[in-house]
């Protein structure tokens, strides 16, 4: 496996990430409401990430990472950029190999996620909110302490880790047709196409995306990685671009792209909460929103969500709640 | 097994509910944390029945009673007093079974409980709130309809459901010391005492009691039935006496009460949000901020805890966290 081949994300590495990782996770639950089957027209499974460590699938791919470093790599520690989930996930990861975790945090990043990343036992460094200055403080980070560099998604060692929610999913709900999954870099979309073709090919996977922030939707409609100039989306975890490896995967698997609008994300997290008891953050709330506003055609009869994440405040959500999207 | 005959509650009345249910209940999950396991000094299972149909546990009894009844008596229906959580799982089970289900229901009840009764089919009537206006009200209902009055939680059938709770606990949880279970009626509470003396007689069943709302710490100590005048607590779901087949069970199998704070209710409350990103009402916390507040000497080291429900909206739960409880 090669960072930035893709056809050398196999089946081996997924498996070999999951034995990696396994002991290090929690199996989340699969759970299933027959109030949303009702409203969507469809039997839906969720795999319910937000109950991982961490809050979200991310501690999968920065699990296999860290622990798929040579000794010698490992004792210098890892480094990334990040205002949320993976800081804290690559934190946790560290943590269990012993070794240090640098996070590049912008200025602005929200003091709660800055605290779960210190509480996690990570090192922070603060940068101006821009990329030239994150990128100059993250080379100055890993040349001072010789850390290895872990991109959030653009990463096979990434995609194979998040590959193992896919493969769970598809052990405990056996007759899926579909999985509708959230991207943003990609990291877990990419993981899921991967997990999907190699084990149950006849299961179509598709990538939700808010429509605020929809580079993923243009750039498999043209071919090539489109920029992403300024994403307007409550779904904060999914404001980031595509990555190079995540686009190859889900353009040479066939992956489609279905759209949600803001309102039909606060809907959906508001269905999380009210009828299935879940906290779910907005950008987890994706692929319930898009399989809402998808027409029927798109959906299949038995579909795999998966929910990404549930990092988000009761504050936050009740902004979010009054913001409209009544259920 | 008749009514009002405590001891005539057996395992195997309970495995009877078990197979009468099982088939129209969730095999609700069995959840950890890390971060709360820290901060308890203890090994928590939580067995979250917020996932079970309707929203909490009391589905298991209800359908138990409906599904026990002979074809003569089912045809004409149920009905019982509710203002709560078994008013809507009484529809939920009389729908299952194709009966009517009629709900006397006081005026002041809010409207999204009286809302979610009319969802699930049930029939609702309204009564002044006060208890001879609801006795009134419901001679009324059963002489008009025959239907058959089930109690929420002072009968045998009930406590039989309720107990298939703690026997999946134990199931999937099979090392516990000790289960802390709310105690309001006593259902559940009654129902953990007979499953966890018949299946597993060295795990302790200690019931969870609101500071505000003690009436089953007094009744306990005395050893009688003690009034519950003024209940003053936030979990609503615990504000109701005591009832007479339940104390006899906790008294005859020696269960011991714990008491929580309104601070403590809040802050468990928030501690299910924030760190297991779990929707649950405060009747449902009040086992861990029993837990939180006892002495050390109280808490075994492997420990099943009942989360009885998550039917509370976003609104309430925001003014409650906003009142303190920070943690």
């Amino acid at each position: 496996m090669s960072v930035g081949s893709v056809s050398e994300v196999t089946l081996a590495d997924v498996r070999d990430a999951h034995d990696r990782i396994r002991a290090h996770i929690r199996r989340t639950p699969v759970l299933t409401s027959r109030a949303i089957d009702e409203l969507v027209g469809a039997r839906l499974a969720f795999k319910c990430e937000s109950f991982q460590r961490g809050g979200s699938f991310k501690i999968r791919g920065a699990l296999n990472a860290v622990l798929s470093l040579d000794e010698r790599s490992a004792m210098r520690g890892v480094a990334t950029h990040s205002s949320g989930n993976f800081g804290a996930a690559l934190a946790i990861a560290a943590g269990v190999r012993g070794v240090p975790a640098y996070i590049v945090v912008p200025t602005n990043a929200p003091r709660v996620k800055r605290a779960a990343i210190e509480g996690y036992g990570g090192i922070v460094t603060e940068c101006a909110p821009n990329v030239p200055a994150r990128e100059a403080m993250l080379a100055a980070v890993v040349a001072k302490t010789g850390a290895q560099f872990v991109h959030p998604y653009d990463d096979a060692r990434i995609v194979a880790g998040q590959a193992t929610a896919t493969v769970e999913l598809l052990e405990d709900a056996p007759d899926l047709e579909q999985i509708w999954v959230p991207v943003g870099g990609g990291g877990l979309a990419s993981g899921a196409a991967v997990a999907a073709r190699a084990l149950a090919p006849r299961v179509a996977v598709v990538a939700a995306e808010p429509s605020g922030a929809d580079d993923a939707f243009r750039s498999l409609a043209s071919g090539r990685i489109e920029p992403m100039a300024n994403p307007a989306t409550i779904a904060d975890g999914l404001r980031t671009p595509l990555g190079r490896i995540n686009f190859a995967i889900l353009s040479s698997q066939g992956v489609t792209v279905a759209l949600a609008s803001e309102a039909a994300i606060v809907r959906a997290t508001r269905l999380f909460f009210e009828r299935m008891k879940l906290v779910v953050e907005p950008s987890g709330a994706v692929p319930l929103a898009a399989l809402i506003e998808a027409p029927k055609s798109r959906r299949a009869r038995r579909i795999g969500v998966l929910v990404s994440g549930g990092n988000v405040d009761l504050d936050a959500l009740a902004a979010l709640f009054a913001s409209g999207g009544a259920t």
